[in-house]
């Protein structure tokens, strides 16, 4: 496909081939716009995502196919889907329907928030609290 | 390095290694929090990030580093850099200092603001306009 085509269309035509058989997927809240975490998705993980309203994912590290929230019950329910000019990324704008997104604890034992819940400074990193 | 380790210290320990020598940067806007872009970077596109304060990647089509804006104009001056959980993947959030942070342009001409300017409605994208 052209590149002129696959940016100025309206045709979903989602670039698998670019990366491996993945595209990049932003989880951004919703109501509060926070980026939550990024994973990756094959063309099954599309799929499921769009037919069940749920993010699914393919995890890299165990190189399988990943319902968030399986495990957890931090299930993410995807309200709106953007795409970018080359349709090798999206961008999950979900409503998080458990505990908090991130699969690390915060000190009173819950699952964080987002899984950027350190910011850089200098050579160290910061702990910090976002704003929900 | 441990992951328990990389995960709730305050060690930078970016990793490279996990995704053949590149991490995920997500471009956020400071102010409106909407998501403009994704790119990756290798150390060295950090490393001048970091010095510069302006967004630099790597371009895995073109196989170079990418100073974003060096051609454009459009530089992203970094305000702020978050970490995930397992320092494979950032978000920069950024003021745009051009016209629009992508690479495509809208009917006035004008670069847009956001490389994810069209939204998944069924089979079809729908372009939109995002509320700066």
């Amino acid at each position: 496909m052209k590149d002129s085509i696959r940016e100025e269309g309206e045709q979903l035509a989602l670039d698998f081939d670019k990366r491996g058989g993945l595209i990049t997927a932003v989880v951004q809240d919703f109501s509060t716009k926070d980026v939550l975490m990024v994973g990756f998705m094959n063309q099954e993980a599309w799929d499921l995502t769009v037919s069940r309203g749920t993010a699914t994912f393919w995890s890299t590290s165990r190189g399988k196919l990943w319902v968030k929230g399986e495990t957890s019950g931090d299930y993410l329910k995807v309200v709106e889907i953007r795409v970018d000019c080359d349709q090798d990324a999206v961008v999950l704008l979900v409503t998080p329907l458990g505990d908090g997104t991130c699969h690390t604890v915060d000190q009173n034992g819950r699952h964080r928030y987002s899984c950027f819940y350190r910011r850089w400074r200098g050579s160290n990193l910061e702990f910090f609290e976002i704003d929900e």
